[in-house]
């Protein structure tokens, strides 16, 4: 295998084997994992993210209730949802799939999600206890992926220059503070960064999630740069079946004589994200086991709702 | 007067000048706004702290509530004490003078205290919607200072590279947030900081707040930076009646040639802090004011209790 690839398959492989273990574990006491999901309006995007998510929960035998609402929804309506998934002892992680439409208050909406349920890691006291490095329930997705696979691959942080490009409260922001929990000097560039090159130029490890397809060429990093690329873009390709390729924030071939590491895209961070949901959804159980008595009965069946 | 120096002295007294305004138009409705100070053992910094704080109350008729409490108490009746202040109708803040000794957690008391109470903004629920840019009800002072006096000498940042030396949770991380949503490029740099003056010597605007004293010298900056140093140290100086004089982390003398703007030490991030607490502890009635129709009978009394 390419020696200079971080595979987010590899390392998601290796959460699963965990998460496969400790499921067993919960079935022997009776209790079945559930994750809930509430998706607005017909986003292709959204849909085929929420798609991924639900195969994953089949696959891991983790109940999936799927809520779906029409775009036009009313924001008390949603919050109905909500309260009931709270008290609903067959749920055990709520996510809300982002983005959501605009006359919704998405701040209002993630922090009626019960705290130990915020398997997104978006309501304000997780990401509060996040900034402070206070022990959160959950932290985002996405970037603790990023740093998982990097712990994974035995990459240290103490010390390290992280410089991210973005600062969406998604990626960015929480992989910025978890770096700098990590003991690395953070920098944060945005699209108002002016003269981006010299900044990311300094990084040991560059993190970008901007979603400008190949932004990043290979005069904007160093050699031996670690790049953790987050970007999901469609590329026209007319060579391809169909019609686009996938390809990162990073110009991969354009900056690969210069890294010491690079995830790919696919294959890279996408993975990651996934696997630390599911992780998510059976942690808060795993941890406190000994309240967790009641079975579950529900088996895995989707219920899908106006 | 100095060119270069951004007063904290004079941006506080326009504060204050404000704050007055507010206070008579509060009495007018025969509500007296009121802080709570918590302050645990005899550390003379923070007596003095303290001490500072109550001052300044007593000069804007602001109520101020000083509750000591033994260095050994036990956690349950500081929190007791905070439940009690939470329901007091007298009290519009709340402060828990810091540090805390060890054995207290200073987390799980932080968070005892009533979000819109929580004049120093460390409740994690309010420094989670500062890190998320979502209208928290209070940030933290001292880092508010620092942003409050850019603003009134009109030095915007957005687009501008601000360099943190520090990543304390009271100045160098809520700083860093702050201006990350005022749009600027923010580094931020600390112990574990390996060639910290190629990162410096970038910034247009640095903050210091790491507790070294004179640590940032010529060397460490670039022309026309702007420099906030939020240090005060005391170092020997024999020619002072006292033995000392007070210096911030930045050599004022060594780096003054290069700097655009600098805060002096004394003078200049500290009158901030006070000022901008002064602010908090009347702002959520100001901005509630039609909910606080009772009035407030208590007239300015220290109350002193175990």
């Amino acid at each position: 295998m390419d020696s200079k690839l971080l595979s987010g398959k590899i390392v998601a492989q290796s959460v699963y084997r965990n998460i496969k273990k400790q499921i067993k574990n919960l079935n022997e006491k009776n209790i079945t994992p559930g994750l809930a999901v509430i998706l607005v309006g017909k986003r292709s995007d959204s849909e085929l993210y929420v798609r991924i998510k639900q195969k994953k929960c089949k696959e891991l035998f983790i109940n999936s209730f799927l809520y779906k609402f029409e775009n036009n929804v009313e924001e008390e309506e949603i919050i109905k949802q909500i309260e009931l998934l709270n008290n609903d002892q067959n749920v055990h992680g709520i996510l809300i799939q982002l983005p959501l439409p605009n006359h919704l208050d998405e701040y209002n909406i993630l922090n009626k999600v019960a705290i130990e349920k915020d398997v997104d890691g978006f309501h304000s006291l997780n990401f509060g206890n996040l900034a402070i490095n206070s022990n959160p329930l959950y932290v985002p997705c996405t970037p603790e992926g990023c740093l998982e696979m990097l712990n994974y691959y035995n990459i240290d942080l103490e010390g390290k220059h992280v410089v991210l490009v973005g600062c969406s409260k998604v990626v960015g922001l929480p992989a910025a503070l978890m770096s700098l929990h990590k003991e690395a000097t953070v920098s944060i560039c945005h699209i108002k960064t002016q003269n981006i090159k010299n900044i990311t130029r300094m990084a040991d490890i560059l993190i970008v999630a901007c979603g400008v397809p190949h932004l990043v060429k290979n005069d904007w990093v160093k050699d031996g740069v670690i790049i953790i690329d987050v970007g999901i873009n469609r590329m026209d390709d007319l060579t391809k079946k169909r019609g686009y390729r996938l390809v990162g924030d990073v110009d991969f071939d354009d900056v690969y004589d210069k890294v010491k590491y690079i995830t790919p895209v696919p294959g890279g961070v996408g993975p990651m994200t996934v696997a630390m949901l599911m992780k998510h959804c059976i942690q808060y159980i795993v941890e406190n086991i000994e309240e967790q008595c009641v079975q579950n009965l529900n088996g895995g069946n989707y219920i899908e709702s106006i």
